[in-house]
């Protein structure tokens, strides 16, 4: 059996742990959300206060120029790119991870209509983010396409000769559950259909190898594994082989070879500018840029690989404990026990209450979240994220330790964990 | 002849100019570059500061409900429709103008197609914002429709049984001329035509009565006149009676009935709801909310219609000052004397040296821009904005002065200033 003080001795070990003060962790506070809303880093409000007061309020438009704000959607999307096995200059960091959804679809869509026009469906998961699944259908619908659904083993089954585009998110946001990214792209490749990722759990929180996968298009998001702040814009990714050869219909003056110029013809600039549409939110991008910087400092204590190691050393120690500690309390486990298929989540089951526990953990200062299921194969879903940069061995213990309470004590029962709010 | 005092006592006389020190207007500097990126407003550090560390910083997932981050599109929008002549929940504040026109031209293609499907051109200014001309183009090219590009004068004989849809700017970004909003759409509206207006140069600079001109379809942009900051999220607005009848492809989300169910199926929200996508940059929107709450302060001074009589005058005195003071320096005017057909900004013509004149301007501290011409019909332009809120007239006196000096001393001549910019 695991003890707090086996916990404690982990964190002391760990040695990713300097990078926790790095992150401003609210007291009295147990944060397993980072994959819905990553924690702030303590260098962000100096970096915001600086673009909003010397950069807008003292250098105002020459900001645009002086103070690089400009170039800013691709150096930020070159920092992405060493996070998810992109090159350089490949990567824009714009809009949100719908909106660049559009744009990478559309352009997979004008590929497939070109190279194999019979082809004329999309597949994805049934337990895709629904955003996803809601601009590939309003796609479909333009492009005479139909979307085709289904679960995660029926995958391979459905590449058939009728496919021109498989649409997967990397890790799934219900579950955690991971794709092969290398292996299910090339049985896509092999049936000469096209690949669309959503990073959204994985850029920050697992390695990717975008290029190493030979992927065709991935898009993901600022605000969760990179913590870049509430809604912080999204990135997105066009395989080189892919990128000059279409444009994209959010085709505004940013994706210009030469907005300046005025020309009221469009030119699309060379490159993955061109998945550029209008001005960015340059303060929310200040403030992305500096989530990434704070990620990127990893990399003095072993990177990726090591915030790898950890993750799923705290996954698998928060697995263990709470079937350690809250046996026959009726909770499941969703996400899949094999490290090859985990992303940095772990995402529990419940017949009843999941909503309700999951209220009486925030209400204790453990901050999990609530997905609600729609029947037997998609159950009700308490997900708790685990972000190796600021999360430790002995808050997993503490974690695991409040839910076998609520539970134990039936505290979850009260009326005013029942209270349903606008977001879940 | 109007002289540096009488300019000084204008400016004692003002009754907005207590309105000048709710914004943070750098020194030694005057800033007629409003219609480009607004000053800061003095609140808005404090309010992103609080965004930043306490809402992001301490409340971190729980603010989207405790603070307000789920409704914050809708209420910043609501308080934008009262600049507009909009209604109440008719208004989004999201995504960039770009974006949001190509959202309502889908709309109203879509309806276009519905009910007068032989319609095929979408007629618009040669001289409009060219990103305006760019996502119109994307969109003919997936709706084989057809753009025509046409100069004012010829807008009304263009209004013919082909055309399904009228794309203007309300105030053209290189001239400042405005458009008769309600007279247009009429004249549009009797051919059985749909409207759509842009009005990133008319939001909080011009008065503006959507309903009253009964107007189908209008976006704009937060970081001009509405002192949102840089990129600070646009706005969007449908007229109710289309708001429900369609939705638009960038179907995210955000813009669905029930986002927070998960649905796999996209079902629109009522309302101008829909023409929300993904998640929105938290930050650049309290900075919008900010920016358009300062603006809102005017409303105790004789809002709009007190902005629009200063603008009138500020707009009057610079072009009366140019012809007085930089007689014989080569100088046209672009923008209309006519008050009806002016927006609030003035723009100049100059045969030679344009650019190089506005980059020894700068360097004195008189921030206006350049805009390239394209031959004798659209001149290379000098373009001064007059924000009100900010603006005083002796203000006006000392950029003329300077004018003056660079124009008769050949300053403007020198190297260094013909060097240029990415950003103009």
């Amino acid at each position: 059996m695991t003890t707090k003080q086996d916990c404690i001795a982990l964190d002391a070990q760990d040695p990713l742990r300097a990078l926790r003060k790095l992150f401003n962790i609210p007291a009295n506070t147990i944060y397993l959300d980072g994959n819905s809303l990553g924690v702030m880093p303590a260098a962000t409000p100096a970096r915001v206060a600086d673009t909003v007061a010397r950069e807008w309020g003292t250098d105002l438009i020459q900001s645009w120029n002086k103070n690089g704000w400009f170039a800013m959607p691709q150096q930020v999307g070159n920092k992405i790119a060493r996070l998810i096995g992109a090159g350089a200059n490949e990567v824009v960091a714009t809009d949100s991870t719908s909106i660049n959804l559009f744009k990478v679809l559309s352009a997979a869509m004008n590929i497939a209509a070109a190279d194999a026009p019979q082809r004329k469906q999309i597949v994805s998961e049934r337990s895709n983010f629904p955003t996803d699944l809601y601009i590939a259908e309003a796609l479909c619908q333009q492009h005479g396409m139909e979307i085709v659904l289904v679960e995660p083993e029926d995958i391979s089954a459905s590449l058939t000769a009728n496919v021109a585009i498989l649409m997967l998110t990397h890790v799934n946001y219900r579950t955690g559950a991971m794709h092969d990214m290398a292996a299910v792209t090339a049985a896509a490749h092999a049936e000469g259909i096209l690949t669309v990722w959503d990073l959204a759990h994985s850029a920050g929180a697992v390695p990717v190898d975008l290029m190493a996968a030979k992927a065709d298009f991935a898009v993901g998001c600022g605000y969760k594994y990179l913590n870049g702040g509430p809604g912080a814009p999204a990135f997105v990714w066009v395989n080189p082989l892919h990128t000059d050869r279409f444009w994209q219909p959010l085709a505004g003056w940013w994706g210009h070879a030469t907005p300046f110029e005025f020309t009221p013809d469009y030119r699309p600039a060379a490159g993955i500018t061109r998945y550029q549409c209008g001005t960015q939110p340059i303060i929310s991008l200040a403030a992305l840029d500096c989530g990434v910087d704070t990620l990127l400092a990893a990399d003095a204590h072993g990177g990726m690989a090591a915030l790898r190691t950890k993750s799923l050393a705290l996954t698998d120690l928060f697995i263990s404990l709470v079937e350690e500690r809250c046996a026959a309390q009726g909770l499941g486990l969703a996400t899949p026990r094999d490290h090859a298929q985990r992303g940095s989540q772990v995402c529990l089951t419940r017949d009843e209450g999941a909503y309700a526990i999951v209220q009486a953990l925030i209400a204790r200062g453990v901050i999990g979240d609530y997905r609600a299921g729609d029947g037997d194969r998609h159950k009700d879903i308490l997900r708790f994220g685990f972000t190796p940069l600021y999360i430790g061995f002995e808050d997993v213990w503490n974690a695991v330790e409040h839910l076998r309470q609520v539970l134990e004590s039936g505290e979850w029962q009260r009326p005013e964990f029942n209270k349903k709010h606008a977001v879940t």
